[in-house]
């Protein structure tokens, strides 16, 4: 087990009916804050509206940046940066889900920058300052509320990079599960493939020893395999709507990767096809991560997959560990499926004709792709071709 | 799923070496510091040694409380309060176990009140206010140093209370694995024995649909299966010592009751044991869960059982849930007895004539014991004799 240190401030106020916290959260923390939202699905099902009773509540002033699309572009996060910086923000708010809170994550940095916010991303400039961020949850998926993440797409160049820095992790994060009840069939889905692939990113590490971490990680596979269906089918089930949600923010929070070192290779590759694509993060992933492992397993790395395969789908232990691992990733594949989801990047209508660049562009982005197993670029155009 | 607030500000470094941390986490923090310490092995083993030179590093003062007891008592408390006072110190650091950090905060919290510290424990007097409390750990059982919660006993009374408070919570924490290689091998299955009692305390609820938590408890439970028999066996493994360790800490922070209502009956009833007999807590709850399990287990709370052996110790699933139970009930028994750990009060010279007397205290203690099954004060002799 590796060292590691651990500190995860975020408050989470869990639950229904909890936002009623927030206008006692902004009063001690703000007079003027910048509300970032996206396409308009929180006025249309009236969250928009609980936050601004809050809002007025706590006697402070807001602004609001709207519109912010999924896979949230630069030009968006210029703007917030440039209205926090005119009107004297000094909290930014996030009411929706992970795109939208990491343009409010990416804004609240840049506005202490004296920079381009860009060099975080792509220089590799550390963020050692930030505005205050908080956020309001109305999708399960990138877990990006207790996180210190950012991923942002700038569109002339086609990259879509992250950030990280602790100064970004949200001061505090409202989940209400009711909030999450309007995400329709097919974004839950790509929710819960979302999350599973940050729980395979820090599951599957050469790291042994890391027990705690991987059998917290099973365990939240285990409720995605449970409650993933039953949000999908009945998208007003409490108890599956907040089981998911939380699964979701511990799965990337930090405490699955203690101990240990992730691999992120599906996520490399998967932001280079959405930076081009344009399609949903959770869709790509669904795509790219059985495929993925089916690349990854051999003799050196089966002995992982066969743990997974029977702690998680409780196959049956046999000698045969290869027979178990290759049940398990079938398994993983026909579960995605299940849920709706494509097996194939043809599917949401991508041809094969740019893998090469975006294999040269996953490399030169990230140094190294993969952890688990070290990926080339000829690997990653593997990759892409099997999941054509 | 029951709403919750979740914040666990307390970082932890953890890992071999990483003492190094304590020179700049103190040098921010504190001028005078007051050490605790217990009953010597932190000097024979160089723990304190190590502290003692990151406190110089850091050039700050500091004095030492030595001499704290297992079972920590409310006289070492007044002292470290009296010292804390008249030296004007502004940060509590422990080094130790469980009770070592339980006196630090009680200590730490009754600076900051002007009444007597007992009235936290046997008056619920809220606590608001305390020092800094930070801790260096040596011994894996009470997850105190995350934790909100101070056990301590008075000796003329021969009562053993809590009280917990966030002001309370540490603000750092030093886990290195490395440090718990000194404790004999009864202590070390005593403590494992503390981390799977609180587990079971959070795990068996009546509050269905917290799967997260459910799931995140069965892995901590695989863990210390797996892992507790080697530290016992070979007390320098640095992966089991680690895991315990880690495990121990997450068992009581929080994260295991998020969504839910513990029990707590197990302690309730074990502290009144203690209390009287001083014996070492998790030898108390070892002799004691088994037989509360027993006790509790009836139609209604058999699925709950059912699940625990099923996903704990595998059990094969069967359509008869009363077998599953009572077998993860023997089986829970027989892991304590391999540890070395005693079946029966009359192991560590406890007779039943006190029975009575302990179950009385334990009611008037807490108002109510159990939430999983409610114990009556009979229920309470009951169990007891159970145990004996």
């Amino acid at each position: 087990m590796q060292n590691f240190t651990y500190h995860i401030p975020t408050k989470i106020y869990f639950g229904k009916g909890q936002i009623s916290a927030l206008s006692q959260e902004l009063k001690s923390r703000a007079k003027k804050i910048l509300i970032v939202t996206g396409g308009g699905s929180v006025k249309k099902y009236g969250i928009f509206d609980d936050v601004l009773k809050e809002v007025k509540k706590a006697k402070i002033s807001y602004i609001e940046l709207s519109g912010v699309k999924p896979n949230p572009r630069l030009k968006s996060v210029y703007k917030g940066i440039d209205i926090c910086k005119k009107e004297g923000v000094d909290l930014v708010l996030a009411v929706g889900g992970g795109s939208v809170i990491d343009a409010a994550k990416t804004i609240a940095a840049g506005v202490k920058y004296k920079g381009d916010v860009w060099d975080f991303f792509e220089n590799d400039v550390a963020c050692t300052a930030s505005l205050p961020v908080a956020t309001v949850v109305t999708l399960a998926a990138t877990g990006s509320e207790m996180d210190t993440f950012a991923v942002i797409t700038r569109e002339d160049t086609q990259q879509k990079l992250a950030f990280g820095s602790e100064t970004s992790r949200p001061v505090f994060s409202i989940l209400d599960p009711e909030y999450t009840y309007s995400v329709n069939e097919y974004h839950t889905a790509a929710g819960i493939a979302d999350i599973m692939a940050h729980v395979f990113e820090e599951y599957f590490s050469n790291y042994s020893g890391a027990a705690v971490s991987d059998r917290i990680a099973e365990g939240l596979l285990k409720v995605c395999i449970q409650y993933g269906p039953v949000t999908c089918e009945k998208p007003r089930d409490y108890i599956a709507r907040a089981n998911i949600l939380w699964a979701n923010t511990l799965a990337i929070n930090d405490l699955l990767d203690m101990g240990k070192v992730g691999d992120w290779a599906s996520h490399a590759i998967e932001h280079e096809v959405s930076a081009i694509y344009d399609i949903s993060h959770g869709v790509g992933l669904a795509i790219i991560v059985p495929n993925w492992m089916k690349f990854t397993l051999s003799q050196k790395t089966v002995k992982k997959f066969a743990e997974y395969g029977v702690n998680v789908w409780g196959i049956k232990k046999d000698k045969d560990e290869m027979k178990i691992a290759s049940a398990a990733i079938d398994r993983t594949r026909n579960f995605f499926n299940s849920l709706g989801l494509p097996s194939k990047l043809s599917e949401v209508n991508i041809k094969g004709d740019r893998f090469a660049e975006m294999a040269k562009k996953a490399i030169t982005s990230h140094g190294q792709v993969g952890s688990f197993k070290k990926l080339s670029e000829k690997d990653i155009v593997e990759i892409l071709k099997m999941s054509l």
